[in-house]
């Protein structure tokens, strides 16, 4: 029976198995992918993370100079990701504890290309999110009630509602309905209150995933969405808090515009995985 | 740090984590249960099997004449449960493939008494699940739709409904509405299609779990409400084929009016649990 190595972590109860393979000895497939994922006949996880050092997989070979260590990341669904900001943060803590990479500023290639990282030595893991782009209003609508929206890119589509209807009392079972035209690419749906000077809580509904514990790009799109409204009042520096039903994530800019995501990033268990017998 | 090593298993999608402890130095806490079952900042299952050896601990020591291990069982939430059906399918297979039992017939303390379990070799194992209690009839209405059923204990109670309405298109995200003076200790709910001779499909909503992928007991009791109406025309004998969402379970009758659960059991994963992590 073949069996394979994983480590267990989370990022405010986003999870991930992380597959450690340095030097690029196995393939992430998809079906790899959905049999790790599954929550019940596999170990179970919203995603893969596999650690493969840059110079052993083809895909990350033209980042060899700028980063070691190359995350290749596929959905609980199978399908690949470019980065994801939870798992950045829970990536990294695995390379520190492993003693692969020494804490403080690292970086990490993904398909999105490379991020830049950094590692307390324990607590706190940082990471550039890059630049937001807010674009057009638009809405959602849950069970009939429309709520007003702005349109912010990460990378990926988000919009951000900001409402003073207690975003703990909307139901989130099924996708908000959004206009199609405006989001050809489906939308990552959060909404927002306000519960303090630079203070949010919010819920995300995820393309493709359902409602989830929690958002790392949602997050940022969302303080993206307050900055522009405050720019109205002429200030928008300091650090953001967003609450999510997993946990705090803690936002800020940089002096190029990039949102910084810091958060918690916790490793839980590592075992083998009986890759023939579920 | 502490750490505990685990092994993880499941029945049709029924799945533990196993806490191997054969010389009982660990005592199985409501609160470890809730963070090993946790399925984002734990190991994720539905309940922890500790494995102990009936001298080893205070609550099975009155069975140590008859089994040699004791089921140790608690559920996600922390609640102590008597026995469990798939459970004592991944228990006993974790004894045969760990070589502490040889397969052949077993037999297994557990909180509700010893159990007596066969296993094959590699293969399905066998639970002798009691004899069923009929009771009486009763109803569960879903959506506004009333569905007959009739009452049936199997140590833990089952309202059993039949119906030509395709399971599979109800809606059970919510528990069904029966008569709260008929089951005051709540009850485990079975809508059920026939599906062909001694062959039913099933759906179940355990009490205090919400819908899940199986349920052993659940499956014995639609046999029993199958088997009851049979005997109008005389014969019960022979397997029945109950089909779950997480997978086929066959039932049937012994000499002495018990119910033998047969399924599969497999084990996916074993490694170790950073408690003081999640």
């Amino acid at each position: 029976m073949e069996s394979i190595a994983f480590v267990k972590g989370h990022g405010t109860r986003n999870d991930f198995v992380l597959l450690p393979d340095p030097d690029g000895q196995r393939e992430l497939t998809a079906e790899l992918a959905i049999a790790l994922c599954d929550r019940r006949s596999g170990i179970g996880a919203d995603g893969v993370l596999r650690v493969v050092r840059t110079a052993a997989d083809p895909a990350a070979a033209a980042m060899t100079e700028a980063a070691t260590w190359f995350m290749d990341y596929r959905n609980a669904d199978g399908s690949l990701a470019e980065t994801c900001g939870n798992g950045l943060r829970v990536f990294a803590r695995y390379l520190v504890d492993s003693h692969l990479a020494q804490p403080g500023e690292l970086s990490i290639a993904t398909r999105g290309g490379v991020v830049t990282v950094w590692l307390e030595a324990a607590g706190d893991v940082t990471v550039d999110m890059g630049a937001p782009q807010p674009s057009a209003a638009a809405t959602a609508t849950v069970d009939g009630e429309v709520f007003e929206g702005v349109a912010v890119s990460m990378g990926n589509p988000h919009l951000v509602c900001v409402t003073d209807v207690d975003v703990a009392s909307l139901d989130l079972t099924t996708m908000p309905d959004v206009d199609v035209l405006a989001f050809p690419d489906g939308v990552n749906v959060e909404f927002v209150n306000i519960v303090g000077d630079r203070h949010a809580q919010m819920r995300v509904y995820e393309r493709g995933s359902g409602e989830t514990q929690s958002c790392g790009s949602g997050a940022c799109a969302v303080v993206a969405a307050l900055a522009a409204r405050a720019a109205l009042d002429g200030d928008h520096s300091g650090e953001y808090i967003v609450d999510l039903p997993g946990g705090r994530l803690c936002i800020r800019f940089d002096d190029a515009g990039h949102l910084l995501l810091r958060g918690p990033a916790v490793l839980v268990a590592d075992g083998t995985f009986r890759v023939d017998q579920s």
